[in-house]
């Protein structure tokens, strides 16, 4: 392991963090509300310790896989521990643990709260939490990439590959580096566009920026406690659309930029991803007619709700927890399968539902016809057994994972329904749950063990599992011959 | 497909069912209930059938997979269509669907009841009713292996590949009539040693029967509303002890008659499985200590609840649903992971769980060392990725049923827990499940529609998902290349 290159790396990353950290400053200003100390003081500790750290020069700049997979892990947990400081210092979360719940539900574009009134933030704290998500959506990581070439050496590519959500994003490029800027145009411009129809819409500035970011990063903190709620249609359509845009692989983006809109119409996650939420938004629109005025309201509250829980972006225009069952369970389903590989969004990832589907048909040929041999094509292209055995394992593990965070919240005497929805919410990156952690519910009620174990299912769920998993197995004992 | 043989076979079975149903007049002519005459007519209705399926000899006796998965999902479905009808007959379950979903619940050895008062039965009708769960136990088709022989052939072997429970049974001897024989050898033996302990602890010969009938086909069906939970705490030991053992690899027993005692102890899933329940029996123990008088109380309550859910068979001392949250997840985490391959129960099965985790880690070493070749082993033996591959794709898709079910049971207005736990229950081959089809409830509070749900879930539990999914997979386009 190269702990020089890796110590390196994570001081870049807190640097960058220090960076970010000056526009919080700048909104305390603008209001007056007297909070930019806590944000000087965050920038000030990581500014000394993100020094202090790339001082230590690597003298070897090789990175490996599980070096890439360290620095993923750490990288998120570290910024999440700095991020949380000013909520901390400016007394408005007074629970260390309950900022760091809060800051990594934010960069893990999780959105889930321990807050019972958002309003009651100030600016600055309102706009670095919302700006949380929008650093997190496209990745800690993949966003100093454009400092780590710096660095030098060709070691970006496992870091790419312990980044990248989803089995697998694609080079749209040679280089990384290209990747990610190409990556970022399209985000910063999809960001603007929102913006700006929200402008339109009449949304303030303010309030149109941080929803923005909730938007990108798919994340869900808004500045209102209804939410988005008490805003017109007009914006109501506007976020529920952008959402399921920032859902989508970037890279049909990028080939759509490059006119290659057959392939882009051709995409198999594509068309799954879009096939299920009409069917969703459509059953649910039937299924809660009985809830509102007209059936264009129904529509519109079932479609926003269902592009937000299935980008798992987690804003809300109405207390979905109310619906009927059906509809409740409809939801908790897109929840787990989520968005495209490649997006912002979390969850299982439409691909891998596909794969399994394939590798569940392919198995099917398998016993019938032992001796025949079946290949599982994907977008026309052959998927290689090892990427068919990864996806299962990810399947497996989730579960497990979920079901054993489902066991250890239930120490704490909140619901069945809470707890389970709880963890889904958590471990897809979606934000609210049914129950008492539902749209008008939050985390604060459960105790700090299982808060802690929401914060390991958000990260889990951020990183799909792997990367941090690994921090926890043993070193192989023959590390030599095989790196 | 032989169409033919597979109805020649489909004969055979309905002609022991027939011979089977002797058993029920007998009882009915000893309580005299006049309820015979209802079996006597099924009785005749099965020789017709299964005398003119028979008839059509077959010109080929060859079986190939396909032929094997198509017995076992049709041979569950008919027996249990023709076993309702004396329920149905008696008026007693005057919905014949009803009936059939006391049938199927009882040949899949679920236990899941539509009866809100057990107690009114006729004595032939509740005997039948645990009797279908000791026939279910080891396999309809399994029974009737002995039989199977006089058509000649090799094709047995097949159908028992389709039948057996869990990833693999393993051969004890060469012939599987044999094997059969063997594990009917034990089956019996451990039957009649349960029943004769019942009676010592005082419970009248019936009850004896029925009870152990639903041990040891891990199906839960007893003759009192409340279950088990009037019997002495001896009764209930002795019942929970033997719901443990029928919850062991046949196998295991068989080598033990070898005197092979060190095999036996080095088993991964017999340690496992015994491993988990301690484990949870201890959990449980202290977190309801408040609902018992004493610890040794809890303690037995906690023994007899994870024993039945584990096994998958169902029976209840207590009204569990109404225990901490803890304990609940607990139960719902081990009803998922069910009993060992090879035995009577249901679930998920041991073996897979420990599969799935070495497969987990596998993965992980895989991603560290992409090039380094790593080889699973299972009770010292290497496992293929063959089964590696069958298992991962099993687990998904029992997620896969899963939500799909929950999903369609949710179009009744019964609460999430209990669809998601009703469904959990079915598919595992359980009985009960938390809230309305807790210990105390029934699935009579669902509609036709669910219910239908509920009844293929308990045969894909049963058949362990793909015999009975191949049913609706298309058939192959160049079927006569490979078969």
């Amino acid at each position: 392991m190269n702990r020089r290159m890796i110590l390196y790396i994570m001081g870049m990353l807190l640097l960058s963090e220090a960076g970010l950290m000056i526009l919080p400053v700048m909104v305390d200003l603008y209001y007056r509300e007297g909070k930019f100390n806590c944000y000087l003081i965050t920038i000030f500790a990581l500014l000394v310790s993100g020094l202090f750290m790339i001082s230590l020069k690597p003298k070897n700049k090789t990175i490996h896989a599980r070096d890439g997979f360290v620095i993923v892990s750490f990288g998120w947990i570290l910024v999440s521990l700095f991020g949380a400081l000013p909520f901390f210092l400016s007394g408005e979360i007074p629970n260390y643990l309950d900022a760091v719940f809060e800051t990594v539900s934010g960069f893990t574009t999780t959105g889930a709260s321990i807050l019972s009134d958002v309003e009651a933030l100030c600016h600055a704290n309102l706009f670095w939490r919302s700006f949380t998500h929008w650093i997190g959506g496209m990745g800690v990581l993949v966003f100093i990439m454009a400092v780590l070439p710096l660095a030098g050496g060709g070691g970006d590519l496992h870091l790419m590959r312990a980044e990248s959500p989803g089995p697998d994003v694609g080079k749209l490029v040679p280089k990384s580096l290209s990747t990610a800027r190409i990556l970022y145009g399209i985000y910063l411009a999809l960001t603007l566009i929102e913006i700006i129809l929200l402008l339109i819409g009449g949304m303030p500035l303010f309030e149109s920026i941080t929803h923005t970011f909730g938007t990108a990063g798919t994340g869900g903190f808004g500045v209102k406690n209804s939410s988005i709620g008490e805003y017109s249609s007009y914006i109501q359509y506007v976020i529920a659309v952008f959402m399921t845009l920032f859902g989508i692989n970037f890279n049909l983006y990028f080939l759509l930029l490059c006119g290659k809109i057959k392939d882009v119409l051709k995409s198999e996650e594509l068309r799954a991803y879009l096939l299920i939420m009409f069917t969703a938004v459509l059953v649910i629109t039937v299924d809660v007619n009985d809830f509102f005025a007209t059936g264009a309201e129904s529509f519109r509250h079932a479609f926003f709700q269902v592009s937000s829980v299935m980008t798992t972006t987690g804003f809300s225009t109405t207390d979905f927890d109310q619906w009927p069952d059906l509809s409740k369970v409809i939801l908790l389903i897109v929840m787990c399968i989520g968005a495209c590989a490649g997006s912002t969004g979390g969850g299982v990832k439409v691909s891998r539902i596909i794969l399994v589907f394939k590798n569940a048909r392919r198995e099917l040929k398998r016993l019938l016809h032992p001796r025949s041999v079946n290949v599982v094509t994907f977008d026309g292209k052959r998927v290689t057994d090892d990427v068919m055995q990864g996806t299962s394992v990810y399947m497996c593990l989730y579960f497990v994972i979920l079901a054993v965070s489902v066991l250890l919240v239930s120490f704490d005497s909140v619901d069945i329904v809470s707890n389970f929805t709880g963890v889904i919410s958590t471990l897809n990156n979606i934000g609210p749950g049914l129950g008492a952690v539902g749209p008008t519910g939050n985390f604060g009620v459960y105790g700090w063990f299982s808060k802690c174990v929401f914060i390991i299912d958000m990260l889990f769920g951020r990183l799909e599992i792997f990367p941090l998993l690994l921090l926890f197995s043993k070193k192989p004992k023959s590390r030599k011959n095989t790196l």
